[in-house]
């Protein structure tokens, strides 16, 4: 038996997520399981590193998982590749000890938030990017950001009705800056409360567009009431980038 | 009466090209002007400058069409937006003279072909770029360009069944670079002839490929004969950047 790290990108667009669940479309982990079972000749069970949601997409999600099958490491990419579909991908695969945990093992993990803001939409970035057209200030977005930074109970920016036994967070780096008529939002975190990267984003965004001020982003931490902070952004411009150990 | 021209971005993947044809799947000309036709209370006809092929891009296709309705030029964008299908854009309007006519009068037209050059293809590109594995000899490619720029009679380049009574074109600047993992043949000509882009990407990936030398790129293009040229490209790799007035 060997424990295998994977790390896959895939495009979220026509999935309900990561993780299998009942009643609801088809998820990534499905379908890397059932290629995965089909490989190893047996059922194999991956634990991913985040429950991306749906529509969310990911550029280096990681995820282990045990392997009875005799397939050299070096070619299990190619062997999934052939097999998945074709929003799905398998970039690297790697032998870890049996006690590596993709989720439990992880130290942090960084995700960015994409928005369009710019006159005209892009046919190219609707899958990919919050389309805005009214100007963001990004350097009141920048300042903002910065009191986020830190280790904060960041009960104000998880989705009401999670339950939580522990809302206290570390945001190690939240970067904005402006690229080809985007402006991106990267997150380092050692983990994420429910939807708390949309949140914080929804947030940035209505005090970019001057609807809340710096001091009332502070006040809005410090409550740690769900309602006072912004609107949840929508999941499709989120992409998680990298999963660090 | 006014002549306007519009400049419009679309992801061709769902179309069946620019241009309106009998037992077809959708084009993209039938949905601008079931949405002009819609604005205008009465029917449109749209030229457009390039008869894009199914399942070519266009970040920058320009198109003319007579309109009786009173509504602002610059609101036409906005307008059209609000009916157009998420996949199509309008980005530009303005008022031209009665006789412009946006094929004829178009004086060149940059295309772009990417090729998507690395050890795993990517999820997002694969609309958008056409995936080769192997390394591409990218100096010799540009070796290569160089002498397929300039003033030639291109039928080596032209899809077989096609009937050119002037194959003659001229070629202003063919440059290929590598970017993000991606080598990009960005192509400006006076004109081309049908599948000519997809036919010289195709030649110069199996030159790049150690199939076919500069030497034997020269004695094509003296032959004159499509059998001797490489594959046509695929469609999807192709995007129209702009077309010049």
């Amino acid at each position: 038996m060997r424990n295998i790290k994977i790390t896959v990108e895939y495009d979220g667009t026509n999935y309900s997520g990561w993780q299998i669940q009942k009643n609801t479309g088809e998820t990534i982990q499905q379908k890397i399981e059932q290629v995965l079972t089909e490989i190893n000749q047996a059922k194999v069970s991956v634990c991913g590193a985040s429950r991306t949601d749906a529509g969310v997409h990911a550029l280096g999600q990681t995820a282990n998982f045990l392997l009875n099958s005799s397939i050299p490491t070096a070619n299990i990419p190619q062997a999934m590749n052939r097999l998945l579909p074709n929003d799905i991908i398998c970039k690297e695969a790697r032998d870890v000890g049996l006690t590596f945990h993709a989720r439990h093992d992880a130290k942090g993990k960084k995700y960015r938030y994409r928005i369009l803001n710019q006159r005209y939409r892009s046919v190219f970035k609707r899958d990919y990017a919050y389309y805005l057209k009214y100007p963001l200030n990004v350097t009141a977005m920048q300042q903002a950001g910065r009191y986020l930074e830190g280790t904060h109970d960041f009960s104000a920016f998880a989705a009401s009705g999670s339950s939580i036994k522990d809302p206290v967070r570390t945001i190690s780096s939240l970067e904005i800056k402006r690229r080809d008529g985007e402006i991106w939002l990267d997150i380092i975190g050692n983990g994420f409360l429910y939807k708390m990267v949309r949140i914080i984003t929804g947030t940035l965004i209505e005090l970019g567009s001057g609807q809340l001020t710096v001091a009332e982003i502070r006040k809005i931490i410090a409550n740690k009431e769900r309602n006072q902070a912004g609107f949840t952004a929508p999941a499709h411009a989120l992409t998680l980038m990298e999963v660090y150990y």
